[in-house]
C-alpha cells in the first residue's frame, strides 16, 4: 500500500531547504511539509532547555499536519535535542548521524574535516560520532561564521573573490590536515560546494547532510513499505514563523529553485 | 550640584558599545550602565509591536538602576520605538536624529549617503529626517548585510582584501552618487571606518552616531546642571541577557578596548 502522507521537515530557519532540495531529487513522488522557525532563528545561540522546547513544538506542529516521518534538518536540534523525538508517533531522522556515516564510508586516509557554525562545532557531536564509528580517525573541525551570511546575501559563486578568499581563510586548518573528506555540517553550506571544491580540489569528497539523510529516508521507507506511489503532482508546502522581506530571495538560493509563494504560509509562533 | 547617577545605554545587542566608547571619550567623568539584549538580538527582523515591547522593558530595566538619562543606542529602536520613552521619568536620547543633524551640518554638496542594516534602511527614518531638515538634499541609501558579521568575526582591517572588496561592493551606489557625507547608520559600522575611508577617500565625512549622540548628551547635561563632578574612577557596568562564548571578543572589538569581565553581569530575560 502506498503511503501518500507527507514527509515532515523542520529547521530553525531556511537552511533546511537544502535538505528539501535533496529529498525532492531523491524522492520525487513524495509530498513534503516544511516548517522553518524563522521567527525564532537562530537556535544555535540559545540554551539547551530552550532549544529542546522549540524542537518539541516544531515536531508537534508537523504531527498536526499528518506527516508519516519527521526530519530535523537542523544541526543544532540534531546535536542537542534529538531525544525530544522519542515519544513521537512517527519515525524521526536527524542530519548529523547520516552525514557522519557517509563521511566514514567515504574516507580513505581516515582524515575527516568538519565545518559548521560555532554552535555546531563546539557541540563536538560530529566528532564524537565519527570517533565512535572509526576510533582511529583524525578529525579536524573549524567554524566558519561568515558562511551563512555569505549564502544569505547570495554571494556564493566560485568566481567571486570575496567568497573564495573567505573559504580559503576558514579552510586553512582542514587543508593543512590533509583531509580527504569534509562534512558540510551546516545546512547552508552545500550552496558553497563549488567554491569549497575549487579551494580544496577534486581530491576531497564533500559530504552534504541532505543527500545522506535523503538516501537514508528513501531506504527506510522502501524497507518499511512507506513510499508514496507514482505521483506526478507531489505537493511541497512551506510554513514559516516569520517572513521577512528577503524570504523569497534566501529561500530560492537554498532550495535551488524559485519557491512558489502560494505554497508558503506564515504561522503564529504563539500558537505553536 | 554634581549628579553622580549613571548614564543608561541600551541596545538589542553589543553594537551599542561603539556609542559607549564615544561616551567614555566625550564624558570621562560619567558612570555608565549598559544593557545589551543579546538574548533577543536582533530586533530589526521582529514586528513593530514586539520591538516596542522589548524597548519598553529595556528602558524599565535601566530605570531600576537609577540612571539619570537613557540612550537607545539601537537604530531599530530609534526608528520605530522612540515614543515608548515618552512616559519615562528621565530624559531620553536616540541615535538617529543626532546622526542626521551632524550629517546635515557637515555636507557641502548636499549629497548624503546612509548605510545600515536592511531593517534600518527600509525604515527610511534617516532619509525622512534629512529631507525634513534639508529638503533639497539628495539622499542615497544602501543596506550592507555583511558588515555586522564581518565586524563580529574581527575582520575589519583596512588592509584585508575581503573587507575592502566587500566595502567597495556595497558602497558603489554611494560612490556613484558623489556624496560628501556618509551616515554610518548601524552601531557596528564605526569599527569599519578605516576601511570605508580607504575606499571612499578623505573627501567623504563619515558620521558616527555615537560621536554625535555623545556630544548632544554632553551639551544637554551641561545646560541642565546634570554633569557628574570630576571623577577619576568612573564605573562602567555592563548587563547582557545572554553571554555566548564569543562575547568577550566581540565586545572588545566594539568597545575598542578589552572589557572588564568582572563588570559584566547576565540578566534573565524573563525577569525583564
Amino acid at each position: 500500500m502506498a503511503d501518500s502522507r507527507a514527509i515532515g521537515v523542520f529547521d530553525s530557519g531556511l537552511g533546511g531547504l537544502t535538505v528539501v532540495k535533496e529529498l525532492i531529487k531523491c524522492l520525487p513522488d513524495e509530498n513534503i511539509v516544511y516548517f522553518g522557525d524563522t521567527g525564532r532563528v537562530p537556535y544555535g545561540t540559545r540554551s539547551r532547555e530552550i532549544i529542546r522546547r522549540y524542537a518539541a513544538e516544531d515536531e508537534a506542529f508537523l504531527i498536526k499536519h499528518d506527516v508519516k516521518l519527521i526530519i530535523a534538518a537542523c544541526g543544532t536540534v540534531s546535536s542537542v535535542a534529538a531525544d525530544t523525538a522519542k515519544g513521537l508517533p512517527v519515525p524521526f531522522f536527524e542530519v548529523v548521524s547520516h552525514a557522519v556515516r557517509a563521511a566514514v564510508a567515504a574516507t580513505k586516509n581516515k582524515k575527516i574535516g568538519i565545518i559548521g557554525t560555532s554552535a555546531t562545532v563546539n557541540s563536538g557531536e560530529h566528532k564524537r560520532q565519527i570517533l565512535n564509528l572509526l576510533p582511529e580517525a583524525q578529525v579536524t573541525d573549524c567554524s566558519c561564521s561568515m558562511f551563512v551570511p555569505l549564502v544569505e546575501e547570495g554571494w556564493y559563486s566560485a568566481d567571486d573573490i570575496v567568497v573564495l578568499e573567505t573559504v580559503r581563510r576558514y579552510l586553512e586548518p582542514v587543508i593543512k590536515a590533509g583531509v580527504d573528506t569534509l562534512i558540510l555540517g551546516c545546512t547552508h553550506y552545500p550552496v558553497l560546494s563549488s567554491a569549497i571544491s575549487k579551494v580544496l580540489g577534486d581530491g576531497v569528497t564533500l559530504i552534504n547532510a541532505g543527500t545522506a539523510t535523503a538516501a537514508a529516508v528513501k531506504q527506510f521507507l522502501n524497507e518499511n513499505g512507506g513510499l508514496n506511489g507514482e505521483n506526478n503532482n507531489a505537493q511541497h508546502i512551506f510554513y514559516v514563523s516569520d517572513k521577512p522581506d528577503s524570504f523569497r530571495h534566501t529561500a530560492s538560493i537554498l532550495l535551488g529553485e524559485d519557491i512558489d509563494e502560494t505554497k508558503v504560509e506564515r504561522v503564529d509562533i504563539s500558537s505553536l
